[in-house]
């Protein structure tokens, strides 16, 4: 090891799904959704011109900050935008979980949150699901310096019981409590309602999924206003024009097509239904997903096979080889066509 | 203070430059370049389709990272890319500072380096410039955890010598030495054929001022493969995907048009001299500049003075009210059309 490797910080870094980029393959590994954003996005895109590529983005996104504000009937100080919701719970970690008590988040979950806590140096406590996945409330009823909960979660795709979620923010007044609602959109319910109650609840969402945008990186937090003020004064301290000019309007435009928006989370719902039913056929067991994906089981196929038997026939799925999901795939929702060629690849292994 | 509060991160941020958005206005304040980009940037931009926006984009930035290596005559393996030079910069400080030492940089310099440190918690030690404003080699030549020096610097513009530069980085082994190079471009010498002599060489660039593309926030870095693995490993466990499918494709279309990067560079270049030579008509002192902005002083007239009233005229100029350098304006390299105008609004102010 060279002398300046020293004072390097060394991380185990999180492993983001394969992106392969071949033509013909089913990929349903990364959660995308399987439908192009609003038309107006790619209008909006076009009309970015040079002047506009030449000088920096306005650093507040105001246009973007307001259309989500109005969306959501909030005040534009009450929103955060950041490049993709990772982008946003990252810089939420450091400016929230500055205490020395640990943070709680599940045992089974978005593997990127010890990741952020391993970066930032963040003591954290996982508490385990129960035997079904579920989140149980009263294990984040206790002394802590933060919690993060995703819901749905990831990878299960199940929903947290919104009386739950009140009671882990209402008994934890004196920590932030960031439900990460990455999913929200295909059919769970919303904390929102309860932001006026809780000044240390943070919300945060991406227009990765249900707006079909990954490819643009958008993410956003919605809170009080001195808990958004805050998170932008960490912003300001790391880079100042975090979203590019052809982010801000590629996401106004997406937000300004609701019917569009909602007419493609219909299609992305109706399609998990149809896949699960097909999935529960082929003798998988599927738990309840709220989510984009399906997390599935079979009580007879090892998952890493079904994994690596689907690969090879150009279907890709995720795999977690961790302790109790080892046995589970996690499919991401695609297209009624994308899922007819998943089933009937799995028909040929399993039946 | 509510008590959530308590575990809050509260840092001082950056304050960027202000980018009013009025038609007319001469903006001379945050050293964009005055020209588009290359035409075929906004063609890659516009052939970005629904697919590449529904999907995340490719996590190592692959094509833009291969582009820059070719034009450097590097491999993939050194290169590193970010959201614009300050993204590089912030994750470079996260990465490389990590020890208990303080870091170095000059007292007159760049803002943004004390709020990194601050925001991280790196020890640093600020190097007063000399009287001319000249980063002495031999107050870097000590015990240090790092040290990160701008050339040319901002915001005086001034280059300093590769052979000081290489006895800083030779003199330091044990420690990331950070050239950040933003400026380059306009006429500096850059250090990157030391790159294969000195492995705690880090260089950091941006499309934000020679390329046209302050809108789609591109930066990068130059390093030996060791030290770029590093960074990747850290920018991992931050966000996988910085970079927008549509910022690959802007940057990889901008690095192809080296005729038109090449014209550009000149055109700002010889508006440079021009506008220097009519500062000193009127009275100015200017820095030997090698960026695209002048830093300058008027013998008889207060910086704030003129700072306001050429606002009140509609040009914006930067004007920073701090030690040493308060009797001083960074201003800009325009169009020729934009010079003329702040030479007309000057003459009205100090003939």
């Amino acid at each position: 090891m060279a002398a300046w490797e020293e004072n390097v910080r060394k991380v185990v870094p999180y492993t983001p799904g394969e992106q392969p980029n071949c033509p013909g393959i089913v990929k349903l590994n990364t959660n995308e959704n399987p439908y192009p954003p609003a038309p107006g996005v790619l209008r909006a895109l076009h009309e970015v011109d040079g002047d506009a590529l030449r000088r920096y983005p306005d650093p507040t996104v105001g246009k973007l900050v307001k259309a989500l504000a109005d969306y959501h009937g909030l005040s534009s100080a009450q929103v955060f935008a950041g490049v993709g919701s990772d982008d946003v719970l990252a810089m939420s970690f450091l400016t929230f979980f500055n205490g020395t008590k640990p943070i709680l988040f599940p045992d089974i979950t978005y593997s990127f949150y010890d990741v952020w806590a391993g970066l930032y140096g963040i003591p954290y406590e996982c508490q385990p699901l129960d035997a079904g996945f579920y989140i149980r409330t009263e294990d984040y009823l206790k002394d802590c310096g933060g919690i993060v909960i995703p819901n749905p979660n990831a990878p299960t795709g199940m929903e947290k019981d919104l009386a739950g979620l009140e009671e882990m923010i209402a008994g934890n007044p004196g920590v932030i409590v960031i439900i990460d609602e990455a999913y929200i959109d295909f059919g769970g319910q919303s904390v929102l309602p309860l932001l006026p109650k809780y000044e240390n609840l943070l919300i945060v969402r991406t227009f990765s999924k249900s707006r079909s945008l990954a490819g643009m990186r958008i993410g956003y937090a919605l809170g009080n206003e001195t808990l958004i003020r805050y998170l932008n004064d960490v912003k300001y301290s790391f880079n100042s024009y975090t979203l590019s000019a052809a982010a801000i309007a590629a996401g106004v435009a997406a937000i300004r097509d609701d019917a569009y928006f909602k007419e493609t989370l219909q299609k992305v719902i109706n399609t998990r239904e149809r896949m699960g039913q097909e999935l529960c056929r082929l003798g998988f067991s599927c738990l309840d997903s709220k989510s984009n994906f399906i997390f599935a089981t079979h009580p007879r196929y090892p998952a890493k096979e079904l994994f690596e038997s689907l690969k090879q026939d150009g279907i890709y799925v995720r795999y977690f080889q961790k302790p109790r999901i080892d046995q589970y795939l996690r499919i991401s929702v695609g297209t009624d066509a994308e899922v007819d060629r998943l089933i009937q690849a799995l028909e040929k292994l399993v039946l």
